[in-house]
């Protein structure tokens, strides 16, 4: 087999047999393969597009790639979740001690923050003492014993989907659909679960920017998961405007202990009980939506949730005491609101713009390098369809540095729209594919 | 300005502009940008194209990225004539002299043969003493003394070309229109002519299979040129069978002998007028084409073309009595005739599969590191159009290599196709793109 051919068979838009997707995954993860070819074939992929069984066969390459996490020795159905990536989205707090206090296991796998996205690694290092480089036994055991657990991804998983991406993120050629859905398939398949719950974000602030975009992207994911006997389902939810109020690792963390007491923000609290059911009724714990809803909701009316929470924290090293008292995270030296000029209703918030600049406070990384400062960040006041009058404060901002407080205030009113009449009529779910 | 934005710009479909253009060939030549990007690059202009002015662009950054030849020290407008690569192609041996004879300058560069094609340095080889590698100075010498040259190709005359043609020929991107076109008329720009006349095969044996296609590539070359103030013309010409009939490097010459003294094949003969009545009128030496051809046929029954050819191999240090008698070019030790078993007329020959027995006898390379025998090759007996009686012979074989003739004889036979009625309306000539 040569390269040449594969590559000259994806131009002429004939499909690739299995064999052919096999032999570049692995050629080009050891190496043997040159770049140049890879990327020459993935524009090929870009123009011509690969079909269901095609991108089933280059999840499967990239998951055989490398090292398989091995979650048999927990007990129970294991069921993941995984978000697309979106600004202020804290569900991975709420939902994993929502979904353990059922006594599902989560056994998660977490990465850290890039660019106006946050990670669950950066926001839960606001808690002082919690680690998340557990060794693999721990993790195991952990979730046996308190059903939960969070790591920091360990071993080699999917290597070939890392090369590829890292290729296709200097080629101009992420926006694929095959290749999207079988990165993050790739990667969530070798993190062992059993089911899979994806938060497929759409809007201003996600990767993609419309339904229909996402629609697709939701439908590959499912199909790569069917096709290979994980059950499979996507949650279509609106990152047109950030998700609950807070911006910002420990502002994050707060939101999350509010949200898991009762108090949180309504769109945070809906997204979780949605993602949630549909977990809930994938580890077959509950036999309809409807019910798994109920059972979340007492999950946060008892208390037991927070209480999981708390286990999950002292388990791996972390001061639980946070959670009773929440002054005792880390707090920004300035605390600003941002007053609006106009009175108006909110009509639109650009999530992503509004990650960048809790980015250039220094909530988030700009590169790999950067350094995260915990404690800063930009927590909301008002939200879509919410009436602002002229003098009220939009939203604040939680800086350690005073000289970048007045463009992160100019920045946020820019991404505020106010208009004189308004109606918010975009759904926080736009669909669930299954 | 980043690599990044132009691979994305021409995957959108958009136009690259000018700076754009530069950006890249240079960036890539001096080994700024990486190859993975260059060939994503590539791939996207393969899918959506360049147009006019791109190619143009792309073509003079090619140019510009090396050494031009400068043959302002020749008297009289220089004439260039360039085949897109052929089977037994014998016409520059026997046009050079021809045009060469009417007092038009011909200072030539040309290359080696790879593949199942010939190049005209190694055929010249075959007599005792040529060499193609003179310097700058004597060619120019040459050419205003005796009006003809023949030099390999000297000083680095477009590298970005020569960097990109070899990452296209690994990643499935050379059959571009605007590529192959930029490529070729690159470095006929570079090697200096003020005018150029190029022979673009099609057929079996040629890069091109279909005359659209052809034409499109002709179309496309001329407008290069032109729009640079080089007068172009395009002759395209038949590659379905091989042209003439002796395919091998000394067999070739003795040919192009034969031609030069009234006595050649018809369709080498014939092309060659075709050719060199274009290069006569665009060196301004006759008003019609008309006029140019009986300047050309008279240069070969007064036999001057011939002594023009004697003057160009004693000039650079070949024994030009070889001319005179062609015996003493080395022969091959055994010639064997290749005997049709069925009666018929000859409906096709492919030229390509023909071109490549000839390599497999030694005539060829089959990579660049190959050596050549100048000895061996094929001369067809049958061409298109010729009836075949059962026993009569459709080709020789010339090899030094008795254990090679048995698989050549059978090869041979399988690309002679014989049919019980046959009238050949194939052309020598399509088209000719002014």
């Amino acid at each position: 087999m040569r390269m040449y051919d594969v590559i000259a068979k994806k131009k002429h838009n004939e499909e690739l047999s299995t064999e052919e997707i096999n032999y570049f995954v692995n050629g080009f993860t050891k190496g043997e393969i040159p770049d140049y070819q890879v990327s020459a074939l993935l524009m090929a992929i870009y123009f011509n597009k690969m079909n269901e069984r095609e991108t089933v066969d280059l999840t499967m390459a990239m998951v055989n790639s490398g090292d398989k996490l091995d979650l048999s020795k927990i007990e129970g159905i294991k069921v993941d979740k995984h978000s697309t990536g979106g600004v202020g989205d804290t569900t991975t707090l709420v939902l994993g001690p929502m979904v353990a206090a059922l006594g599902i296991p989560v056994a998660k796998m977490s990465g850290r923050g890039l660019g106006h996205t946050g990670g669950t690694i950066d926001k839960l290092e606001s808690f002082k003492g919690f680690s998340m480089d557990i060794a693999e036994e721990d993790f195991i055991k952990n979730v046996n014993e308190i059903k939960i657990a969070l790591a920091a991804q360990t071993g080699d998983l999917a290597p070939a989907d890392k090369k590829i991406y890292a290729l296709r993120d200097v080629t101009a050629t992420v926006d694929n659909l095959s290749l999207i859905a079988s990165s993050i398939m790739s990667k969530k398949i070798a993190s062992g679960a059993d089911a899979i719950v994806l938060d497929v974000k759409v809007g201003k602030g996600a990767f993609m920017k419309t339904p229909e975009d996402v629609k697709d992207l939701a439908n590959a994911m499912v199909s790569i998961g069917k096709s290979i006997g994980r059950e499979t389902r996507a949650v279509i939810s609106d990152m047109d405007q950030p998700l609950g109020l807070a911006i910002g690792n420990s502002l994050e963390v707060v939101e999350a202990i509010e949200t898991l007491k009762g108090n949180g923000p309504k769109d945070l609290m809906e997204l979780c009980l949605a993602l949630g059911s549909n977990m809930v009724l994938l580890a077959k714990k509950a036999s309809s939506l409807e019910e798994a809803r109920e059972m979340l909701m007492e999950s946060i009316t008892s208390g037991k949730a927070l209480e999981k929470f708390k286990d999950l924290i002292s388990a791996q090293g972390g001061d639980a005491s946070y959670i009773d008292d929440t002054s005792k995270f880390e707090k920004a030296k300035y605390i600003v609101p941002v007053v609006s000029e106009k009175s108006g209703y909110v009509k639109r918030i650009n999530a992503e713009n509004i990650g960048i600049v809790a980015m250039e406070l220094g909530a988030g990384r700009a590169t790999k390098e950067s350094v995260i400062d915990l404690a800063v960040g930009i927590v909301l006041n008002k939200k879509r369809g919410d009436y602002v009058e002229a003098g009220e404060a939009l939203a604040y901002i939680h800086s350690n540095h005073e000289e970048k407080i007045e463009k992160a205030k100019n920045d946020i009113i820019k991404n505020y729209e106010l208009v004189s009449e308004y109606k918010d009529d975009i759904p926080l779910i736009f669909d669930v594919i299954k």
